[in-house]
């Protein structure tokens, strides 16, 4: 018997294109425990962020699963398909926004895409931005990752036709603090065709993405 | 001569795949009478946003401008393509959201894409959402706008396969006065896959679907 | 001789409907532990909330209280009566959100109230919510609990007739960190004849069901 | 043939037990005179709640509508029940604050219920409140309505045994310009059973009230 | 030798009329040893507010400060003369507002001054209020001390003659998370005569009260 | 008979040793005019606030007024006493701070105490404040009233003995916008002894020193 | 006699390298009036800034001020020198910028300092900004104006070696409405050496240029 | 190899005058070794910001790293040159805010400068302040660096012709929690020529004095 308020949606991949996931934090290792066993039973594959290694090492089910620390995601594999190119790609203004580019990327691999990850192209040093301008415009979705005062979602977006997708993080202190001036310069963005997720959404923006790939196919 | 500071971006449709369009708000009649003559001029399309009818007065070419008043937008065609169907609609909760769901569908109609609107489909009366969920699961992109508590953009993306693009808008009051309660519901989404713009930004959540629409024909 | 500034309010029930209870954060074990021996004293039954396991392992009377640590709830039971069926229930969104709900149940439960708890009915698989709109709508009051961005209340408050007690909870991150965002959706609800407390307080949504209970029996 | 997005919702008084309201501002006097002219059409009464003076000199039906200045209320009547006593009555601090009052007692009127109104006994006069202790005690639900710091909520609250359903309104200047110190002072009540509304929303707790009376008829 | 920017303000109590005190949070234990060190040197009185224990057990001298843990304060005792009764009274809303109740106690205390402190005297009991009402109406200042929303402020500032000097707590969750709810009822109070010092703030209301007394001596 | 809801408080001046005073921001000319009738009827005199020109202007008694078009007060003399030297004075850092401080000035007036105003003494130009310093020295109750950051409130109290009553006022734009700047810098004053009234609330801080220079008299 | 609180400050430049402004919105015309004939009596140039054409046309000096209706700066020239060029330069993001970087512009010439200014150069069209990019590498100090997100602080930054001060501008919606999203994004720049003040203070980025002119010529 | 992310930035200098440094918060020890190890490498000097202890104890590098525990700075010296005397100081409020002072203290010697650092001058003692403002008009350039109300710049900034770069500190509680009070009180002051730079950001008001050194040399 699951435990009480554990019921996984598994009619949700049909329904809406996105598989089943789980967000970890707040809940008990007992919890996350009884959705894993739930997955293992009807041999359903599961992606677990937010998962952190305390959760991790409560875990029964640990040695079955795929673990990034970096990202603190977890992937419980029954017979995933590799993933292959898409026309999506990443780029992070700096690595202390790489945990929240990680779990874009990740997600993206558990449905099935490879996504290019540019790290440490953040504004302040332009050039190394410039330089990879002609890849970045070869990609139709672009997940920018920033904290900080996000600059890097308006740059990008007047760089390239791609969709952005930004992903303002909650690096920063004073007025950073939390992710709020950087989630206010993506909504403000002076480029036309940017759209944004929550603060340190790295999941969120990854499904967006898988949408439109299935959308679009 | 333009007006100092009066510089169109003729480039930026080939550069990003989005028409040169013009924010009024803010601006004198002088600098957006100057403007239009520079595409006059260059035979070039203009699509005119937040122009208030007071500043349409004062415009010398308001006689050749198509204006809409519900939704402040004008657009001078010098030669657009008609508009056809394409894979993306609107939504919109209540009748004071309509000016915003109109500005939406007229920079879709500017750039080409003849998309559905239905109106008054409010989570309040549910009922009426869900009568038409089969024809907004044919798109695959929803555009959805929403102001006061802004429910309609999580219950719409657990319905539907497409994309939902979320639009808050400044309708309510108390806490909701300016839009931040249905731009924070929209942000805070507990279903997978929404994308949001800035309050009232009608226009940038279709020059994201313009973006898609070209970027995977 | 009682703590300074520890002095339970024994005549609360008799004046405003509802039983003695007290709120144990910011609260030393000393000061719980002097009101728990004063209610025994008096032989009267009490309800302690948001008592860490912490707190409780410093009581002297630890053994007596009927605790539940989900809820963060305990009971001195001089001699309740037991719940019966009333016309309440409760709806909440998430597994995170569990918490809250029990804490309102158990409040009920104190009061003689014996409440159903349908978990799991958040938004994003909105017809798992309307399988068992036909219970609710036999219910004269709802408390509905929600983090995230909130949109359960409007929806709930759409279907069906019974009063709706919102409770926002502080689960969520992003604009949605600490409540605010689901409490801004509770106020700003499209729905009529919401009312709404504070973040997190299942209590005080239960105590406004028991005023209503008492005041129309 | 209706303007477009506007659609009364005639099976709301069915469905949740409150009748249809029109909240005008931010409609123009075309979209309410189409509502008020499918009401006639249909024989149904209708109540229009923040609808200006000049809003209402622009409708050609302003003659057969029942208007009050003070709350900017209207009403159409095509067969209404008279009101008759209930056990509600309407609590108010200043003389700033009578505009919600009243639109909170003419939305009990319309639904036919008669509820006093007591005005004037803000807690920087304590004594006022206490002398009508006794008449306010005999309500089973009590509509309190303040602005500034909204300390009459937990007072009413702490004296009465009936629930209080707290109106913050947005009279007050400086830190409590606009309602919010009223209502976080109504959320952050230290008297259990205060349940809230959006600030200046007196139909919001008149058809809270309503739902109860008829819930609990 | 001192610490580097570590110089009391020996004039202080010359200039003002308050003695020199010491808000440790944020010293580290070198600081504040060297200032008292200073202090014994110069054989002057030293009041230590926000002294946690932990920065208490490392102090060298901690034996000869009369500390209280509640109120985390410690006074350094070179000749101070014994408290004598001023008219000046502290009220004080809840059990988890007395740390602060006693921060401006002491700081009287320090500076010669006997005043009592009545606690457990909020709104939500109305009658205890009542109950000690002549005796406040006694006090020429009157310190009132509360959290949540801070409804006492007000009520005490109706019913006596004294200067009401307003101290917010950050007791509360939600709404009242950190005292912004009830530092905005003290600002917006409705009763003239209420002034205000910072959340948490007793040591600050203690000398306000300190200058009056001597001023008008 | 009144209009409902206009009841002056008579007996206020009694209780709390302020006299009566109307706020008439937010009152219609028909609820000023009635209860300034009201005070004719009983011979007793009135301190008008915050009354515009406009509002001024519709009065029937606007000839027997007293009015002051700088700090908007009015006042009705039915033999008020005529203003007499006290210890108390009042501070302005800048022209457009005046208004308040007037406000504050004639509040005293109104009461029978005349008070020095020292204009334009703002920190930019700290000498001025510093050649005044022996005469402010003098007080012993400081109004001080200040607008943009509010840097006067903690110079004056570290200058003077004298208890300082900061008055926040809106003059200000970008982060000052409002009044929140300066009323924070009150608040958060690291000089001891500074007690704060609500932005712009001249009349809340004289009446503070009203009741002190009746208690202590 | 001048009006009462009207002292301009003669020796302000003297001591801070900075001649006398005079900052006008909320002064009445006869306060500015009064200072414009002191200084015309002392034969002192005078700037006036936030001087609308409604308060200039109040002023009967109006003929002997040079008046600019974009920035809204009149100068009272009583022997200014002519401006010379100055290592400093101004670029601009937008055209609803330019009332601000004119702002700007005149207090430098004011002060005897010819700066160039670069307008549409904002980072939606981020190689016009490049184009210019060697010629702004020649100033010392690159006063930057920009609204919306404020990308252009940190992109300028990131590819010049001169001091960066930000104006952050009111210019926006939504979450940019106010100027708080630029203010932020400036505050948090991820480039170093970017020095900020407040929303739409052209006129104090400049009087810091002034600053460092003199003490560094 | 590298950490993925992790490239130094080793042109910045040339580029922007200001030399590699890293923000050591928010990055894993294995992240800051990388870095370590390429500056050693390439014979780099490096300045290393809020680098806690323990972030310190885990670097293999740490026996050769200059740190400072209260500004938790570290330098690693490849042949810097010593500091030399610059026309630059650094003033600073209170004892809590040494740690910031003495950050920008530590970057100015970083990049070959010296300056003194003026502990203790806060407000509340002004004297201190007044006997060293001839030391302070002897520099160009003044850093403070002030917590709480922040009243220190505009204080300053009225005294001294200097530009001077307010720090904000994080020193506070209540409404100046977080340093946001004094951020305000920075932005608003009413002294001309005051530029901001983030809280608690020692390092950029550094970084801009150095900028402008190299400019104006």
């Amino acid at each position: 018997m699951p435990e009480p308020g554990v019921t996984p949606d598994w009619q949700r991949e049909a329904r809406t294109g996105v598989g089943e996931a789980v967000f970890c934090r707040g809940k008990s290792a007992e919890q996350i425990a009884a959705i894993v066993a739930l997955a293992d039973e009807r041999r359903a594959s599961l992606l677990l962020t937010r998962l952190s290694t305390a959760q991790l090492g409560a875990l029964p089910q640990r040695a079955h699963l795929d673990y990034d620390g970096l990202s603190e995601t977890a992937i419980l594999d029954h017979g995933l398909r590799p993933p292959t190119p898409a026309p999506v790609g990443i780029v992070c203004a700096g690595t202390s926004d790489m945990r929240i580019a990680r779990e874009a990327a990740r997600t993206l691999a558990f449905h099935g895409h490879a996504a290019p990850l540019l790290a440490d192209v953040g504004v302040a040093g332009l050039w190394r931005l410039l330089e990879r301008a002609d890849e970045i415009r070869g990609w139709r979705i672009v997940i920018a990752v920033a904290g900080m005062e996000g600059a890097l979602f308006s740059v990008v977006a007047g760089l390239v036709p791609g969709l952005v997708i930004a992903v303002p993080t909650s690096v920063g202190y004073g007025v950073a603090e939390g992710g709020k001036a950087a989630l206010s310069s993506a909504l403000a963005s002076c480029a036309p065709g940017v759209v944004v997720v929550n603060i340190d959404n790295g999941f969120g923006a990854a499904t967006a993405a898988i949408k439109l790939l299935k959308g679009f196919a």
